[in-house]
């Protein structure tokens, strides 16, 4: 499975806070492996309290005095950078990285910088592409657990996609659709009901029905839908008839 | 510009470290007008200090004492989420969500619950679509700053798509669409003609609102096909009053 051999890499990060949210981020995209280069501070009550049911995540998380000692074993290493370099690595965007990871099948690392610097160009020397998330440039600096968000997700969605996408639960319940016939008689009641209310002139029409019809059409009406708005043009006719 | 144009919107957020860390993963991400509805804390020292360089956004939010206010003048709405609903409201992945968003050419907002419950079902009755910000079905809470980015980043990169997209604020036929308020005038309307038809009874109304308000947000009504349906509930009340 992808996921145990994508490590997350966080390089000598600064707030114990961020260590937790970034786990937290991590495991919502279904993301534990955790591998954390000289933290300053770890562990931290305040990494534990913003990992909010992730704390296995850092429990499992490893600690190495150096960023080579967390890349043991890794054939493919990205590192992420927010800004532009001067000297360009070669460099993805974080979908086209997040595939890379997902089809590797072999240990992975994705790299994250320190909060206010990112990675050293000898940090980024270890890695096979750098990877830019893109951002608003006048104010490019990403939150160190918000830059694991987003590459976490894509990774997520690189993931769900890689195993043949099965069919998404999208549709309104589980009803059918209305078909066609089911249409047209709706239209016709209601033609019935507006001129029996008085809103529709059969001498002059106008584009009134074709309005209305454009407006139920597009809404893609399921049978349930449909045999409430029948219910209530029934009622209104009961009522009319009830009075006169 | 669509940045100026969407409205994030956190309801009722408990903690101010998730509106300041929200506030920044929308800077980073180019949006800047935040709307905060009867949040618990706020202003809030957490929530300066976790938007670091963001608190101009901090500073510009608005807050107001109920979601309708905070909705008023959208034309779209939004509605996150990161679990499966029992009603279904048409569902979206963040990306077409994100090019919706960006591609509407009039004020839109896009809301995120409470960290613990999210959305009420009341609170999803005025959206247009749904949200599913993909996860871990097993950890599928997602930390409210964390969901920000997420979406974020999907309206900043579907912003860099749509650059030489035509603005498209107009609904069909250069109708502008209907209001947020509008709507929900015209939801009372209905409500008011169902109860007085007898098929809508108040003691026991089931969920047919929700399903009828769920249909028409669906069609994204605009002003002349508001306009039309409010002079048919009209017609019918008239015709009650006259044969009584």
């Amino acid at each position: 499975m992808y996921s145990n051999n994508i490590r997350i890499v966080l390089v000598h990060p600064t707030h114990p806070g961020n260590i937790g949210g970034a786990a937290r981020a991590m495991k919502n995209m279904g993301l534990t492996n955790m591998r954390l280069v000289a933290p300053i501070r770890f562990p931290d009550a305040e990494a534990s309290a913003r990992a909010t049911g992730a704390e296995d995540v850092l429990v499992a998380a490893r600690v190495h005095p150096g960023l080579d000692q967390a890349l043991e074993g890794c054939s493919l290493v990205m590192g992420t950078s927010a800004r532009a370099r001067s000297i360009a690595w070669p460099s993805l965007d974080p979908q086209a990285c997040a595939e890379k990871l997902v089809k590797h099948a072999a240990p992975a690392a994705l790299l994250f910088g320190r909060e206010r610097t990112g990675l050293t160009n000898a940090e980024l020397d270890r890695c096979h592409y750098m990877v830019s998330i893109p951002v608003n440039p006048d104010f490019p600096s990403l939150n160190l657990a918000g830059a694991v968000q987003i590459m976490a997700y894509e990774i997520f969605l690189a993931g769900a996609n890689a195993v043949s996408a099965p069919a998404q639960a999208m549709g309104r319940e589980d009803q059918p659709l209305a078909s066609h016939e089911d249409l047209q008689s709706l239209y016709h009641h209601l033609e019935q009901v507006l001129v029996q209310i008085a809103f529709l002139d059969p001498a002059n029409p106008r584009k009134l029905m074709r309005r209305l019809m454009r407006l139920f059409n597009r809404a893609q009406l399921d049978k349930n839908e449909l045999n409430i708005l029948r219910g209530i043009l029934t009622a209104v006719q009961r009522r009319l008839t009830n009075n006169t």
